[in-house]
């Protein structure tokens, strides 16, 4: 990426102080989304990463997997499979838990939406310790697809996701990280 | 639209019967999404209808207005603005609240999302009674922006959403509908 693409999508992103809780910074992507130039921009430098290396669908994870992989998919003339929260999908679902900070939390996805024939690029907002995306990876093993790729607009990597989710084969691809703020 | 398009469609919707009760025949977009035909063919449909309106914003309702809102507001160039569920917006957020079959429910959007040079469109995939819709569109004018059409992958116009929206000054349309059926 070039600088100058940088500063366009870093300076749409909004940092939120003590939000969830005190103490935590909060990237909140939705200023890319509603600025049609970082939007299209993002979308485009996706795209231009991951076509022509043979993904047949893009998943991405309810809700803010959405907002980025179903425009990437339109962008690479793919199909989108939608990973979401318990009793969502109305079909035959296999079920995935995962950890939370206190407790657990479990995703969904259709048994029939992927085959041993789909190589699956998967999409989220922001990486941070990889649970969601570690789930949805043994979602798309499980329906027997490969999947070798996760991208995401952001990742902050000293929260550790990207080493998780390199444990689990995944080359992680981020536009933005921010180490430490 | 053609013929041939509306079976293509049609043809990726799935009908679950009593889902997610007794009596209900559910219409699942999910087999739209991950047709990369179905899909494509649904986005440029809505591009071909709403371009060259005058239209700067799509806005799209948590969660599956964000699968088909993103990818049209990719298509004809514009920004996206998300109206989510309490508590994910974390900004300060205008809040909405809307009758649920059994009790009520919220939807908020930012403070500064749009402002009154704003003209939007609305998206969801499924106009059932509207009271997800009226909520958006009570939303968007709190902002001073204005809104004169919604539109959705599928309309059951039995359910009066139809009727509810028109009460609201609101354009509806709809690719596919789906009658008493």
């Amino acid at each position: 990426m070039e600088t100058s693409q940088i500063t366009l999508l870093k300076n749409a992103v909004h940092t939120i102080v003590d939000y969830p809780k005190a103490g935590i910074l909060f990237r909140d992507v939705t200023g890319i989304l509603d600025d049609a130039e970082a939007f299209h921009l993002t979308i485009q430098l996706l795209a231009d990463k991951f076509s022509d290396k043979g993904f047949t669908k893009i998943v991405g994870t309810e809700a803010r997997g959405f907002l980025f992989g179903a425009p990437l998919a339109l962008k690479m003339g793919l199909g989108f499979v939608p990973v979401r929260k318990p009793g969502k999908l109305p079909r035959a679902t296999h079920a995935q838990d995962y950890q939370l900070e206190y407790g657990t939390d479990t995703l969904e996805i259709h048994t029939d939406a992927l085959t041993s024939d789909d190589k699956v690029l998967i999409i989220d907002d922001l990486l941070a310790t990889g649970g969601t995306i570690e789930a949805t990876t043994k979602l798309i093993r499980k329906l027997g697809a490969e999947t070798t790729d996760a991208a995401f607009i952001i990742s902050l990597p000293d929260l550790g996701g990207e080493n998780k989710l390199a444990d689990l084969g995944l080359e992680v691809t981020a536009l933005l990280q921010y180490d430490g703020e």
